[in-house]
């Protein structure tokens, strides 16, 4: 079977179609959304999520709320896509490439706003078509930058989902392992299940198998004495924010597995687009960690003596990472993203 | 509050009392047992669990069968007594402290077999009741070796529950914690929450709470970003078998602790009693590794391209292992378990 797609038009083109994440692994279904309340909804409850995915389902969703109402009088037209522009842009707080998507629609609709409202509904669509197209180009590069690193034979452990399922195309982190596969390598993923939400055991393990490629999901715990066992060549996992000086911040856990790799010896890859570099932040402490609901974690009713520790995320420090794969290539220590930034045009396209 | 009590006799000595860990945190129920087959079927299903309170309550529970049908003839009596020890020998295939506990009781029915069954069925209450002080004597032990281990303001992180709740006192690698807080020390607890089982969340984080310490609940995965940010002091953790040169077998996710622990230079503390340790096995090579069912970790059903990974335990290796802490006192590297067992009689209780 293909590799998912887990955001993209509806064969009509006048929907948004998404794989409803919140079903998986236990259901497959396709959803087609055609109102702004649709389209929020799948953003906040996570029927779709992965930033790359958000941002793609933001522009589409868009696109198809301004070929709703062309039939309106320009004025109207340029109101009501203003305010769905605004409602889905905030349905998630922290992803940045929805802001970003939605934004760069934002900008498109304004240099068009000379037009009638169906000639802007059509540029809408065609931009939200290029942003849709440079995800999967974006992805694909990340493939093959990657797939070097991918032998014939690779068993490759990964933590959460940086999969399609997190973006309109072959995803992040699985990227290399996937064009792996393409090219004819035997390869196998050892999902860590990824506590506290369980991204791994459910989205991770059901698009690789989906796909073809095996795969055996352990629990986080088990990925150290995996590695020492040598069950493990290579560890890939994507990232949430990449600092100037390569620090990277990803779901909580990446850290301890990038200590554990280096105990081993076993090469410890981060995949990420360009647009998760943040020249701003020097390093990894600049970098906000955002806490999450304690009923996440719990099994029981918190009390003045039972407190929880959930962090979303966690840094894991340069010198801990092997490479760190993008669209625009793999790069190894020293990390300079700030200097390549500025001097060779490598700067993200949300900041 | 005081510490729990989960196995001991009942108040009027006529049945074995437990705490129902199958309906923990949510609810606290007290059992008493009074058949083969209530204690049996309380080991099988786990409502009692941790070896050493596994042996003790077989213990009990054996000494109150016999009580119930001391009113029967010799030969009766010893009949349904050696199908009762067998029972309850064999409600749990693992634990090592059961089938010694037993054995033990049957030894001593033996020996007294010329006496009336009434007096049998006391001697065999006086067995139970000297296996049951000598494992809260063990923990105390424990807990006042590891006592200068934890220091004023400590702040201590552990993994799945060596607790008062697996034990008839006081717990192993919560021992010296219990110790350092009746001593008056400010002394705090990170439980991992233990995946598959959570043992940490649901157990530990229960008991010690509720002896009045204040314990913090975070998934296995985020214990090594705790360590870097300066929050843990030391790590104790519990063992399920320890070999001659000193590789611990313990709840999976123990090697990973030691890892990030060695990496952070954090004292990595291993608390059990002497019998937990095998001179027999010269290192942790030789300890089979049990594979429990794949349910436990999976969130859909496997396939031919899904497998999961589910071992109970791991091996950490003794060059990982700070301290070894037994009720016969603090071992340091190197570990020879071998030759003291034979030269200073320091035996297992078990073999």
């Amino acid at each position: 079977m293909p590799i998912i797609q887990s955001v993209r038009w509806s064969p009509g083109g006048d929907a948004l179609r998404i794989v409803d994440q919140r079903r998986l692994p236990e259901e497959y279904v396709e959803r087609d959304l055609t109102t702004v309340e649709e389209v929020c909804d799948a953003i906040r409850t996570l029927a779709v999520r992965g930033a790359p995915a958000i941002g793609v389902a933001g522009a589409i969703g868009l696109a198809v709320v301004a070929a709703s109402i062309a039939d309106r009088p320009p004025a109207e037209f340029a109101e009501r896509l203003e305010r769905a522009a605004n409602a889905i842009r905030c349905a998630r707080p922290t992803a940045v490439n929805l802001p970003w998507a939605v934004d760069r629609m934002r900008a498109r609709a304004r240099a068009d706003s000379g037009l009638a409202p169906r000639a802007v509904a059509e540029a809408l669509r065609a931009e939200a078509t290029a942003i849709l197209d440079e995800d999967r180009a974006m992805c694909r590069r990340i493939g093959e930058a990657g797939l070097p690193l991918v032998p014939d034979g690779a068993r490759v452990l990964t933590h959460c989902n940086a999969g399609a399922l997190a973006t309109a195309g072959i995803g992040t982190a699985l990227a290399p392992v996937y064009l792996a596969a393409e090219a004819g390598r035997r390869v196998s993923v050892y999902a860590d299940e990824t506590r506290p939400l369980l991204q791994g055991s459910r989205l991770t393990a059901w698009e690789l198998s989906r796909a073809g490629i095996p795969v055996t999901v352990l629990t986080d715990s088990m990925a150290a004495s995996l590695m020492r066992g040598g069950e493990v060549d290579l560890v890939i996992v994507g990232a949430d924010r990449i600092a100037a000086n390569g620090d990277v911040a990803n779901k909580v856990g990446t850290y301890a597995l990038a200590v554990v790799a280096h105990h081993h010896g076993i090469p410890f890859y981060v995949a990420a687009p360009t647009s998760t570099l943040d020249p701003d932040a020097p390093d990894g402490d600049a970098i906000e960690i955002e806490h999450r609901p304690a009923a996440e974690v719990a099994v029981a009713p918190a009390g003045p003596l039972v407190r929880v520790h959930n962090p979303a995320f966690d840094i894991t420090p340069a010198d801990l990472v092997t490479a760190i794969v993008t669209d625009a290539g793999v790069s190894r220590a020293p990390y300079d993203f700030g200097r390549r930034a500025k001097e060779e045009g490598l700067l993200p396209s949300t900041a």
